[in-house]
Formats: C-alpha cells, sequence, structure tokens
C-alpha cells in the first residue's frame, strides 16, 4: 500500500522488478546461482560463460537445457563442446594456486584480470560527443520495462553511428551486460570491435571485465565508475565514460577515440 | 577530462570511488572474492559469515587478519572459534545434494532461502509515516563521501525513534550492508530487533536476505524492491518498504508495523 506522511494514500498494487534465482551447470554439475530477471536466459548463461573466458563462439555451445524436473525454469544445464574446457577446472586452478596463505590471494585476485581475448587497445572507432550524449535517450525510450516498475537496470550495444543493436534489462547489471553478450556471441558478433556498451548505472570492475571479454572498445555509464573500473579500461585500452548525461560526459580513459564534432558551417 | 557536446569543458581530474577486490579466508582456505571499498574490512567480513549463517556472536571470531605477504590489504583471513563449522561444508552441503541434474536445483535453491536464525515475525516495533519519511535525509546528511564522488551505495541503520546508530558505504550494496550487520555483531547488538535497515538503492533478494539473517524487522529502500524480495520479506514477517522519498513511501509487506501519527492538536 502506499503510505505518506499524512496517511494511506492508496492500495494500489506495484510491478515489481521479477527477481529469481538462475542455477548455471555445466554437464549437470553447479557451477553458479545469479539472482536474475527470467527472460533471455540463455543468452545471461552464453554472455556469463564468455565472460569467464570458458566460451567464445556459438559453437563453443553444444547445447543449453532448462533441467526436466524443475517445475519452474531456474536450472539451466550448459553442455559445451568437445576441446572446450569447462570452467570448474578453471576456477579451481584459480584458487590451487592460492591455497596456503603464504601466496596471499596475489594469485587469484590477479586472476580476476587475466586471460583477455582480444585486441582492444588497437580499435580504430571514433565517436564524438554528440553521437555519445544521444545514447542515453536512446537506450531509455527502449526501455519499456524500466518506466513501469524503476527497479531494473539496462544494458544497451551501440554501433558506431549510434544505432542501437539491442537492449536488455535485469535486476541485476552484471546480467543485463551477460545477456547483451550472450546476444552478441550467438549471432557471431564476438569480438565486438567498433561498438559501445552503454549502462544505465555505475561502471564497476565487473562490468568493465565484461565489456573487455567481448572486445568492447568504449563504455558508457550514466554514473560514476570506481577506481578500478578505470585501471582496468586503462589496462585493456578501452575508452570509458562516466556520468554521461544531458549534454556532458567524463572521459576517464582512451580520449583519443573521441573527436571533436564538425564545426556547424 | 569533461567532455560537453560543444567540446571539451575542463581537465579536472575526478574523485573516483575506490574499489578493490577483498579475498576472504577461513582457516587459509578461500571462501570468496568481494569487490569492495576499503575500510572498515573486519566488519565487512564479519556481517558477510552473519549472512551466511556462519557466526552469530562476537565470540564465534577467533581472529580476523590481513595475510602478512600481500602487499595490499587485500586477502584477509578468518579463524573461528572452536565448534564454529567453518563455511565451506555448509557450502558443500548446500551443493552436494544437487550435483546430479536430476534433483535439479531445488534444493540449492531452496538453500538460499533456510537457516533463519531469529523469529522476526513477532518482532512489535512500531513506526509512524513521519518517522520513516526523516530518514532518507539523515542517511544522506551522513553520507559525507557519496555526496563527493556519487559512486557510493549506502546503508543505515536506524532504532525506532529514527536515530542513527551506524551509517556505512561502498560501491556494493551488499558490502555496506555487511559491514553495517558486522559493526552490529562486533558491538553483540545480534539480533537487530526493534532496529530500520535503511538502504540507498533498491531492496535486492540479497539485501532483504542480510538483514532477516540479522534479525532486522524493518528494511527501507529509496528504490524499488524486486519479487524475490517481497516474497521473502513476507516469508519471514518482515516490513518491507520502498520508493521511502519525500513524504511517501510504498509499504509492501508487515504493514502493521506502520502505525498512524498522532493527529496534531
Amino acid at each position: 500500500m502506499k503510505v505518506g506522511t499524512a496517511g494511506v494514500r492508496g492500495r494500489r498494487p506495484d510491478t515489481l522488478a521479477v527477481e529469481e534465482p538462475l542455477e548455471i551447470r555445466v554437464a549437470g554439475r553447479p557451477l553458479t546461482i545469479t539472482m536474475r530477471t527470467p527472460g533471455d536466459d540463455f543468452e545471461l548463461v552464453a554472455g556469463f560463460l564468455a565472460a569467464e573466458g570458458v566460451i567464445a563462439r556459438p559453437d563453443d555451445l553444444l547445447a543449453m537445457r532448462y533441467c526436466a524436473d524443475a517445475t519452474e525454469q531456474n536450472t539451466l544445464d550448459v553442455a559445451l563442446a568437445d576441446g572446450v574446457e569447462p570452467p570448474s577446472e578453471l576456477m579451481r586452478r584459480a584458487f590451487a594456486t592460492t591455497s596456503a596463505c603464504g601466496v596471499c590471494g596475489k594469485a587469484s585476485i590477479e586472476a580476476l584480470r587475466v586471460r583477455r581475448p582480444y585486441d582492444i587497445a588497437s580499435d580504430q572507432v571514433r565517436l564524438t560527443p554528440v553521437s555519445l550524449a544521444a545514447l542515453p535517450d536512446r537506450l531509455r525510450e527502449a526501455q519499456r520495462v524500466f518506466e513501469r516498475t524503476g527497479g531494473l537496470h539496462a544494458a544497451g550495444l551501440f554501433d558506431a553511428s549510434g544505432g542501437l543493436l539491442v537492449l536488455r534489462e535485469d535486476v541485476g547489471r552484471h546480467n543485463a551486460v551477460d545477456k547483451v553478450v550472450g546476444w552478441a556471441l550467438a549471432k557471431g558478433l564476438l569480438p565486438l570491435s567498433g561498438h559501445v556498451l552503454m549502462v544505465s548505472g555505475r561502471a564497476s570492475f565487473e562490468l568493465t571485465q565484461k565489456a573487455a571479454q567481448a572486445g568492447i572498445p568504449v563504455l558508457a555509464a550514466v554514473s560514476a565508475p570506481s577506481s578500478l573500473a578505470v585501471e582496468l579500461a586503462e589496462d585493456a585500452g578501452m575508452t570509458l565514460i562516466g556520468f554521461l548525461r544531458g549534454e556532458t560526459m567524463n572521459v576517464y580513459t582512451g580520449a583519443h577515440r573521441i573527436e571533436a564534432d564538425a564545426p556547424v558551417m
């Protein structure tokens, strides 16, 4: 119910952003559980596995299916193609070197940054402030659900001329990005050279890493980036833009990709 | 640098919200890595372990220390008291029943909801709309860092009369809540009967569960809750408030704890 300081204002039920757990399995073995907004689950899982460095091409995935016994579609099992190393081995290896405190986490924390499959630094895409300033409105126009519930994060993939390729929404920012990358992977579009990923909230390390793993040269966020997101973007040769609102933006790294708009004649 | 559609506006560097990885270990064994804003790490780890149901009292923790070899303070090792079951065993058990796809995740997904240590439903605390409406401003006044970087989430613990006990900030909403709960645990205040937890963003399942695990009867959020947060709050007997802004709020569950303000004489 809606309550105000002057009393109950109404009893109209709100539309809630749906959040449900999704357990991701590889070859029947539980890998992780993510809290996500149902829909585009196959893309979500494909994007998640791409971000983890497990898969890179559509052929790396043999099949995905919801577990048959589940009453709800909350468990997805993935069959990887022959020769694709399952994630559990990768994860075990990342932790194996740090199981004694003597190594002190350096190896596993460093593992957060590694295995970058694409060369982003040499991406020649150029963008203008005017074209970038148009992205938030385009993202918002495409967000029907967001307007209704106010509780969903969005990620949109744009081409260099500002055209929207795909928009995905989720209660989790990282899920929205996974869904976008999974969509692109299924279409054989990885690496996403020359593209811009725009996110509705902040640019965290996690989102920046997911963009880097997909070969995206430009990440733009409505709100602030974190210090580690800036470090990673610098290291990966990405352009990182924050506070993209109205007619201004902050460019944290890769400013060479932002070119002045042609003067009005 | 700051860029506008009319060109470069300035080169003043921005203050960034600091994000660094923290690896949490128990008895030398890596448990998880969280991306957090450094500061109050001991509280963060204590709160995380409380939310996972591993510890409930200050005495459950024997010691915490940063690993000595690390150049940065990014690995914390926890020694649990005798008789406290380490989390790795709990987690292994949660997954053990679901390692064949036939069980289909029901057990592990259900495990997300269980082991609620405190009876929240019988919490007799009562609040008025006027006292609740005052909380966002109090939270914001206390947020010095938030004002500067725009990139930090906040969680504040209030008593029933609206007094702020503690505020914690972090790039991760869940970390801010863990820090608050860890602070309370160290002070021997768990369960937090009669208290209100206020968060700066949305109310997700994860945050609602952390509040429930700490025995907090009222969770208030500036933005929307998710569907599963509402389900969990209902099930746990919590009062869940969303869109607490200005003079209004939406009460999703436990509305019996909201009492009309006394009429002005």
